[in-house]
C-alpha cells in the first residue's frame, strides 16, 4: 500500500550517500548533519514522492502526514513555531536531483511567513524593513513558483513604487514603501488566482512541495537534461528538502560568509574566505558592503572563528577533500548551510594533494587522481604575472592557453607586415578564415569576437601553440574604422592589449608574463606518479639545452631527437644546401664530411646531457627542399637582380641616348657623366657579376626539380636514406662516433637509432645494413663496440600493417602519430586545420581535433594491431609514441591500455604526461575503448 | 653399391615427366619417342650421374659400361657404326637441366668423327667440303669444351687461312682450305694438351660426358642460377643426352625446318613453318639461302608434307597445346628433333584457345587458363598496323605497351615547347630523370638507351599510359650534336621514328597504327570467362560514349563514374568556376542551378547507355582549385596585363616626353601623333579596362586561398560535400531526377550513389541524410520513389578501420586503391613515380610499383580486414574495387580471394579483367597470400 511507504527522512536519518533517493542537496544535508555539523535542522521528501506525484498529479497519500510529523519535530528542535507570532519557524523548500542541474528547478525561501509570523520576524530581528522585504519577496516567489503568476505583474508594481517615491534602487525603498508593496503583491495574488494569498503555513507548504516536484518536468529542466544527456538512471526526479531558515542579520552576534578549507589560489593550508556581520548572503552578492577576510574574525568573533577552524577540520577529515562551504551565524550560533568540493587552480591542486597526503587525509592514489593532468598546463605555459593588478576588459572562451601581449591589428596582411617588421602583434578579428593563416604566423596571439573553442581561430592557434581567446562577444569590431569597442572603451589599431588564453580574459595594455614554474610539491607529486605509472615518459628534444630542460621536467630519456633541426641552424644550413646542390657523389660527400664533426658534436652534447638515460635519434626526415628557399622567393630575387641589371644597362646607355635626342643637353652634362660611368662600372663589377644570377638560377632549377605535389607523402625520411645512402651514413657515423667518444670518457649512454617514414621491411633492412657496417668501422677506428638499439618509426600505415615482419629487425617501435593520423584520415594537418577541421569539430562530425587528441577508433586500432603483431614476433619489443599525442592525457590512457612502454612529448608536457601515466595505471580496470 | 645404380635411360624407357632425373631435354626426347614420333634414337645419362661425377670429380663406376651398352643398341637401331669408315654413327652430346638455362651449359655435336669416320661422312653425304667443315668444327668444339683449349688458338688459324687464300668469309673457304685448317687444328690440340686429338670415339665420348657434367658448375651456369634464383630443388645438375646425328644435307631427299602446329601470328589452324632442302639447321641461321614456306612442301616433298601434317596432329593430341618443333629429313626419313609449347601473340592465343576447345583438344578450363590475361593488352592498345613492312632499327625493352610515332627530340624542354606547339614528339634520352617530367607530358612516347623495365622512364610512362622503349643500347645518343646513331644510321632531331612499346622495336619513319580490335573468338572466350568467374567486371566510365564503349568490352556495369570529368568539359567549366568564386551561398546556388540540368542530362545519357546494368556515380572528389588556373599562370597573365598597361602609359606620355627632350623633333611628328593617340584611346577602351585585371586578381586571390600544401590530403571529396552541402545536393538531385525521368520512360536502371574520401561514419551519415531528403523531394515532384543503392568509397585508411560501422549505413563499398595505396605507403604517386619509386623497383626494395600492382602485404591486408568487418555487420554487403588495380590480373586474383563482388577498371582493361577473374576462380585452391 502506498500509505505504508516512507517518503520523508529527517537529516539525522537519511543516507548521505543515497543521492538517487534524496537528491544531491538532501543527501549533502543529511551527511553534514550526521557528521556532527551544525546544520539548520530539516528533512527531505524523497524522489519516490516526486515520481508518485508526477504519476497522479497529486501528492501521494500519507506524504503530508509525514511532513506534519517532521515539522512538529522541527518546532521542537528549534523552539520556534510554524506561523508563530513571536518566534516563528521559517523554512526553505529546496529542489535537488541526483545530478546537479544548477538553476533549472525551483526553490522557495522564507516559507511560513504570513501576516502573523511577519510580526514575529520583526520581533526576532528587530528589523522591520528586513521583515517586510522578506515578506514581499516571499509573496512574489511563492506567487510565481507555486501559484504560477507571471513575474511581470510584480515587477510592474515594484517599478511604480520606486517611481512614486523617487527611489532609484530597490535598496532606497524604506519600511513604509515595502509595506505598501507587500500589500499590493497580496492584491495581485488575489486578482490573478481569485483567492487570497494562503495564510496557513501548512497550506503554503503543501502547495510549495507540489510546485517543486512539478518543476522537474518544467521546460527548462527537461531541455537541460536533454542537452547534457542526463538519463533516468542518472537522476530520477527531484527530492524536496525542507530546511529551517537561519538569519545572519539578527544583530551583531549574527553574520554570514563563505569559506574554503584551504586557500584555493595557492593551496596553503589555512582557512580562507570572507564574511559580513549582521548580514544575509544576498548582501554579499549585492556588493553594498565589503566583506572581511575570515582571518579578521579571530579578533571580531573569536569563538565563532574557533568553531570555523573546527568546522574546517571536521569537513576535511570527513570529505578527504578541500571544501567550499557556506555558513551563517544566527545570534552567536554557527550554522553550516552547504559544503562541496572546492574548485582550485592547478598550483593549489598540486600543493593540497601533497600536503593532504602528508596529513594522512588522503592516500597517494587519491593524491594522484584528484588533479586533472591537463590543468598542469596552466603551470607550464607563460602566465600573467601572479600579482598583476588589472581589471579584465572582457572575457571570451579559453581557446588556447598561455598569455601574450601585443599591438592590436585587425587584418592578417597588416599582422604579417608589422609582425615581420619585428612588432609584437595580437590579431583581432570577428572570426578568422583560412585566408588569414599568414597573419597567425606573425601574431603573438589571436582574439576573436565570434566562434567557439573549435572555431578556426581556436584550432589553428592550438596547432601553433599560440594563445587564443575566441568568442569574446563583448568586443564589437569595426573593420572600416579599424577600431573595436568594449563597452565604452575604444581600442584602436596599434593599441596594446594582453590576452590570457587560459582564462579567456582580455586586458588593456601590457601585463607582464612569467614563464613556467615548477614547485617542490609538483616534484613530489610527480615522483609518486613515476612510482605508480607503467608508462615511461620521455621528451622530444633536439639540442643539449632542450635535453637538460626536459630532464628538469622529469623526462626519463629523449624519445625523439630530430636531427633536421640541427641542419637548420644558421652555421650548418649553407653546408646542407651545398650537399643538396651537389651534382656528383664526390661533391655531396665533401659537404657531408664537413657536417660530420658538427653532428657528432651535437650528439655528444645531447648524450652527455642525458647521461644514464636513453636518447633516441631519428635520422633525417624532411624532404630536401625544406632546406632551400622557396621557388617564389628565388624568382623574386632573380627578378630583382634582372631589374637591377636592366637599370644599370639603361644608365650605361644614358650618354648615347642623350646625345641622340638632345646633343646640346649632352654637352652640358658630358663632364659629369664620365665619373658617373666610372662609378657604375665599379658597382657592376662588385655587385652584379652574372655569377650571382647564375647561382640563384641554379638553385631555382634544383628547387623546381625537388618540388613535390604532396611533400607530406614525398621524397623524405628513409626514402632519402636509401636514395642517398651517404647522408644517413654520415648521421649514423656521427651518432656512433659520438657514442664511442662518450664511452671513452666513461659517460654512461644509451643511444638508439630510429628510422623515419619506413613503409617496407626491406627499407629497414637496408638501413640496418648501413648501421652494421658503420658499427664495424667505428670499432676498428675507436676500439669500442658501441652498444645501441635500432628501431623504426611507425608513422606510415603500411609499417603498422607489417609490424610483425618489422619486429624481426627493429628492437623498438615509436609511433609517429602526427604523420600516422594524417595518413589514416587522409587529412593533411596544415590543410585540414586551415580549411575544414574547425567546421568538422563545430558541427560534431569529429568530436576532437585528431592531431591533438588521438583518434582511438581509427588510428588507435592500427596502433593496437601493430603492437600485438610486433610482440608476437618479439615479446620484448619496446614500443612508444612520439607524436604530439604523447602529451595528451586521454591519449596516454589509451597508450597504457595497449601496453606501450613509453610516451614521448615536448618537454613542457612531460609533467602532464607523468601524471596522466600514473592515472592510466590507477584507473586501468575502468578503461573502455570507444566504439 | 654404386655400380648397381642405373644411370642411363634409352629414349624408349625414360620417364618423359621426370625432368629432375633426365633434364628437360632428355625428358622431352623420351616423351617424343614414346608417343611414336620419329626421334633420332638415343639415350640419356641422368642428373644422378652428374652429381656422382661432381662429388668425386670422376665418372661414377658403371656409367661408361651402361653407355657402351646403349651405344651398341644405337648402332643396331641405326645400322650405322660408331667410328665406322663407311656409314659412321655420329652423335650429339647435349646438356639439359630440369629448368631451362639457355646457352649456359655445353653441347658437343658430330662426336664420333675421326680420320676414319670422316671418310664415311664423305661417303654418306657425297659432300667433302661439308665433311671437313664438320670435322674442323668438331675439333674446335671438342678442344674447347672437353680439352679446355682457348678458342683464340683456333680463331687465329682461321683468320690466317682466310687471309692466306683471300677468303673474306668462312663460307668462301673450299674443301682444300678446310682440310688444311683441320690439320692445323689437330696440331693445336697436340701442342696445347701434349697429346694427339683422341681418335677413339669412346674416348671422345667419355671425355665429352665428363665435360658436360662439369659445365654445371661452370661460372656462367652458376651465375645464371644465382641471378634467376634457381634452387637445388628446382634443378639438381645436368643430364647428358646422347642422340644420333641426322643430316638434312644428304641430298635432295634431305632437308631441315621448323614448324608450328598452328600459325603463331594469327592462330589459324594450319601448319606453319619453313624448310630448306638439302641443308642443315645452321644454313637457315646463316641466312645464305631463303627458306620456303611449309605449304610449298606439298608440291616438292608430298610424302614428307603428309608426314608433317600427321606429326602436327600427333603433337597436338598429345601435348594439348600448340607446338613449336624442329625437324630434319635425312634421305627421305622425317625426324622430329625437338618440340615445345609454341609462343604466340595474343590474337593467336585467343583464337587457338577457342578452336582447340571446339576440336575437343582442350577443356574450357584449359582454354581459359592458357592465356596470360595481361597479353590481351596487346589487342587493346594502339598497335602497329599488322601488315606494315619495315625493318626494326633497333630493339630495346618493352617498357610500356602501345605504338607511337613522332619527331625525335633530345631534351625535355624542347619536347615541351614543340609538343605544346602541336607537334608529335618522341622524347629520346640516354635515361630520364625527375627533371624531365614536363617533357613526358608533351611526348607521344619515350625511348631511352639505358635503364630497365623499372627505370624512371619506364615507370613514369606506364603511369601515364604512354608507350615506352627503354634500355635500347644499340642507340648511341650524342646530346651535343643533337643526333643519335644506330649502327650506321644517323637520327637527327626532328626525324620521325616509330616505337613499339609492346615489343621494344624502334623503326625509322612513321608506321601506321591501328586501334584495339575485338574478335569473335575473343568474345567467345570472354563469354566462357564470365560463366566461370565469381567476380563481376565493371568499367570506369564518365560519359555515355565511354559507357557504350565499356559495354562493348563486356563491362557488366559502371563501377565508377567520376562526375568531376563532366565539370571539366569546356561548356561547364566557366559555370563551375563561377560557383567556386561565389562569395555568398546565393551566388553559389545560382551557379549550381545552372549546372543541375547539365549534370542531369549527363546522368540520363549514361543510365540509358547502361540500361539494365548498375551505374555507380561518385560524387565530386577533387579539390576546388583543380577547376581554376594555377597561381603561376594567373600571375603571368596579370604581369603581362600590367606590362601592357605600362606600355600604353608610356605611349600616352610620348608626345610630352618628346616635346621636352627635342621640341624640334616633336614639331615634325605632331601631326602624325594625334591619330596615333586616338587609336590608342580606342584600344585601351576595348581591351584594357581595369576590370580585366581586377577580375584576374580576384581569381588569383581565391586560388591562393584555396592553395594546399598537400592537395592529395586536402579539402576534397566528402569534406567538400559537408562544407558545401549545396554542391553534393545538386549532384544527388541530378542523379535522382535523371533516374526518375528514365523510370518514366520505362528504362530499366540501377543507379548507385557513392561518396568519396569518407574517413568517419558521421560523414557518411550526413551525406545519407542529404540523399534521403532529396529522395523525398524528387518523389514529391516526379511521383517516383527512385530505387538506388547508397555506398562509400574505401580509399581512406580510417574508413577501412571503421568498416564495421560504415556498413551500418553503406549498402556497398568500393575500394579506391589508388588513393588507398598512396595513404598506406605515405607515397604521393606523382612524387614517388618521379622521384624514388623507379630506384626502389630497380634495387628490389619494392618488387612492383604499388600503383600498378596491388600491394597485398600492406594495402591488401587493410582491404581484407575491411571486407571481413563490413560483412560482420551486413553479410550481403556488396564490395568492389575501382582503383587502377581493378584491371591488373594479380590484383584481381587477390580480390577474388578476399571475396569481393566486383572489380571496376578502365574500359580497355575490362577484357583482361574478365579473363583474370575466371582464372582467379579456376586457380583459387592454389592461391597463397604472400607474407
Amino acid at each position: 500500500m502506498t500509505s505504508s511507504k516512507k517518503y520523508v527522512y529527517a537529516f539525522e536519518e537519511g543516507d548521505g550517500k543515497n543521492k538517487m533517493l534524496l537528491g544531491g542537496k538532501g543527501a549533502n544535508l543529511c551527511e553534514m548533519t550526521q557528521i556532527g555539523l551544525n546544520v539548520p535542522p530539516g528533512f527531505t521528501a524523497s524522489t519516490d514522492a516526486c515520481n508518485a506525484y508526477l504519476e497522479k498529479n497529486q501528492l501521494p497519500p500519507g506524504l503530508m502526514d509525514e511532513i506534519r510529523t517532521h515539522m512538529a519535530a522541527l518546532e521542537k528542535k528549534t523552539g520556534k513555531g510554524f506561523g508563530d507570532a513571536k518566534n516563528p519557524l521559517l523554512i526553505s523548500v529546496r529542489s535537488g536531483a541526483a545530478m546537479s542541474m544548477p538553476g533549472m528547478m525551483d526553490t522557495i525561501l522564507n516559507l511560513g511567513l504570513n501576516e502573523v509570523s511577519l510580526k514575529g520576524l520583526i520581533t526576532q530581528t528587530g528589523n522591520e524593513r528586513f521583515a517586510y522585504d522578506a515578506y514581499r519577496r516571499f509573496i512574489q516567489l511563492f506567487g510565481k513558483i507555486a501559484l504560477n503568476i507571471s513575474d511581470e505583474h510584480f515587477d510592474e508594481r515594484m517599478v511604480a513604487i520606486k517611481r512614486k517615491y523617487g527611489a532609484p534602487q530597490d535598496v532606497d525603498l524604506n519600511t513604509e514603501h515595502l509595506k505598501e508593496l507587500a500589500g499590493e503583491f497580496l492584491a495581485i495574488v488575489q486578482r490573478q488566482t481569485g483567492q487570497a494569498f494562503p495564510q496557513d503555513p501548512f497550506v503554503q507548504l503543501e502547495i510549495a512541495v507540489g510546485a517543486v516536484f512539478r518543476s522537474w518536468m518544467g521546460k527548462r529542466a527537461v531541455d537541460y537534461r536533454k542537452q547534457f544527456r542526463i538519463t533516468k538512471a542518472q537522476a530520477n526526479g527531484t527530492a524536496v528538502s525542507i530546511c529551517t531558515m537561519v538569519f545572519g542579520n539578527m544583530g551583531n552576534d549574527s553574520g554570514t560568509g563563505v569559506g574554503f578549507t584551504r586557500n584555493p589560489g595557492t593551496g596553503e593550508n589555512v582557512i580562507y574566505g570572507e564574511y559580513l556581520v549582521n548580514a544575509q548572503g544576498e548582501d554579499v552578492v549585492a556588493g553594498i558592503r565589503t566583506p572581511k577576510a575570515i582571518a579578521e574574525m579571530e579578533q571580531e568573533m573569536p569563538e565563532i572563528h574557533r568553531q570555523l577552524i573546527q568546522l574546517r577540520s571536521r569537513l576535511e577529515s570527513h570529505y578527504h577533500e578541500v571544501q567550499d562551504f557556506e555558513f551563517t551565524i544566527e545570534k552567536g550560533i554557527l550554522y553550516c548551510l552547504q559544503t562541496r568540493n572546492g574548485k582550485m587552480n592547478a598550483r593549489a591542486m598540486v600543493r593540497t594533494s601533497v600536503e593532504m597526503f602528508h596529513q594522512g587525509l588522503i592516500t597517494k592514489e587519491r593524491a594522484l587522481l584528484r588533479t586533472e593532468p591537463a590543468v598542469l598546463e596552466q603551470l607550464l605555459v607563460p602566465q600573467l604575472a601572479p600579482n598583476f593588478h588589472a581589471k579584465s576588459l572582457a572575457q571570451g572562451l579559453s581557446a588556447s592557453p598561455g598569455a601574450a601581449s601585443g599591438k592590436i591589428v585587425f587584418d592578417a596582411d597588416t599582422a604579417e607586415t608589422r609582425g615581420r617588421a619585428g612588432e609584437k602583434i595580437i590579431l583581432v578579428r570577428e572570426e578568422t578564415k583560412p585566408e588569414d593563416i599568414h597573419g597567425f604566423f606573425q601574431a603573438q596571439g589571436i582574439l576573436t569576437s565570434r566562434g567557439g573553442k573549435t572555431s578556426h581561430a581556436a584550432v589553428v592557434a592550438r596547432g601553433m601553440g599560440k594563445p587564443c581567446v575566441s568568442g569574446c562577444e563583448q568586443i564589437v569590431i569595426n573593420d572600416q574604422l579599424r577600431s573595436a569597442k568594449v563597452g565604452d572603451t575604444v581600442l584602436r589599431e596599434g593599441d596594446v592589449i594582453t590576452i590570457d588564453g587560459g582564462t579567456g580574459h582580455v586586458y588593456a595594455g601590457e601585463i607582464p608574463t612569467v614563464e613556467a614554474e615548477f614547485s617542490e610539491e609538483m616534484n613530489t607529486l610527480l615522483g609518486w606518479a613515476d612510482e605508480v605509472a607503467a608508462l615511461k615518459v620521455m621528451a622530444n628534444a633536439d639540442s643539449p639545452v632542450d635535453a637538460l630542460r626536459a630532464r628538469e621536467f622529469g623526462a626519463m630519456g629523449i624519445g625523439l631527437c630530430r636531427t633536421e633541426r640541427m641542419f637548420n641552424a644558421t652555421d650548418r644550413l649553407p653546408i646542407v644546401q651545398e650537399m643538396i646542390l651537389a651534382e656528383t657523389l664526390e661533391e655531396r660527400q665533401a659537404a657531408l664530411d664537413r657536417l660530420l664533426p658538427i653532428q657528432r658534436a651535437d650528439f655528444k652534447g645531447i648524450f652527455k646531457a642525458m647521461k644514464g638515460l636513453p636518447v633516441t635519434v631519428r635520422l633525417l626526415d624532411p624532404p630536401m627542399h625544406e632546406f632551400l628557399p622557396t621557388a617564389a622567393q628565388l624568382e623574386l630575387e632573380i627578378a630583382h637582380l634582372h631589374q637591377l641589371r636592366d637599370t644599370i644597362k639603361a644608365l650605361e646607355d644614358l650618354p648615347e641616348t642623350l646625345k641622340m635626342l638632345n646633343p646640346k643637353l649632352y654637352q652640358q652634362y658630358a663632364d659629369g657623366l664620365t665619373p658617373l660611368m666610372g662609378a657604375l662600372g665599379t658597382f657592376k663589377k662588385s655587385h652584379m657579376e652574372d655569377e650571382v644570377i647564375a647561382k640563384k638560377e641554379k638553385i631555382l632549377k634544383k628547387v623546381r626539380a625537388l618540388a613535390e605535389v604532396n611533400p607530406m607523402l614525398g621524397h623524405r625520411g628513409v626514402r632519402l636514406g636509401i636514395t642517398y645512402p651517404e647522408i644517413y651514413s654520415m648521421q649514423i657515423r656521427a651518432i656512433l662516433e659520438a657514442a664511442a667518444l662518450c664511452g671513452k670518457q666513461g659517460i654512461e649512454i644509451y643511444p638508439e637509432i630510429m628510422v623515419p617514414q619506413v613503409a617496407t621491411v626491406e627499407e629497414l633492412k637496408r638501413i640496418h645494413s648501413y648501421v652494421q657496417r658503420i658499427r664495424q668501422e667505428v670499432r676498428a677506428t675507436h676500439g669500442i663496440d658501441v652498444q645501441f638499439k635500432f628501431g623504426s618509426m611507425l608513422e606510415v600505415v603500411r609499417a603498422c600493417m607489417r609490424s610483425g615482419r618489422m619486429a624481426e629487425i627493429a628492437e623498438f617501435f615509436s609511433f609517429g602519430t602526427n604523420d600516422l593520423s594524417q595518413a589514416t584520415f587522409s587529412f593533411s594537418r596544415e590543410d585540414a586545420e586551415n580549411k575544414f577541421l574547425p567546421f568538422y569539430n563545430e558541427t560534431g562530425i569529429l568530436e576532437d581535433n585528431p592531431f591533438e587528441v588521438l583518434d582511438i577508433k581509427g588510428v588507435g586500432q592500427l596502433m593496437k594491431m601493430a603492437v600485438q603483431n610486433g610482440r608476437v614476433t618479439n615479446p620484448d619489443l619496446k614500443v612508444g609514441i612520439c607524436g604530439e599525442h604523447g602529451g595528451h592525457p586521454g591519449s596516454i590512457r589509451f597508450c597504457h591500455h595497449i601496453k606501450l612502454n613509453y610516451v614521448s612529448c615536448s618537454g613542457p608536457r612531460v609533467p602532464i604526461a607523468r601524471l596522466a601515466a600514473a592515472q592510466a595505471k590507477l584507473l586501468e580496470d575502468q578503461y573502455r575503448e570507444p566504439v
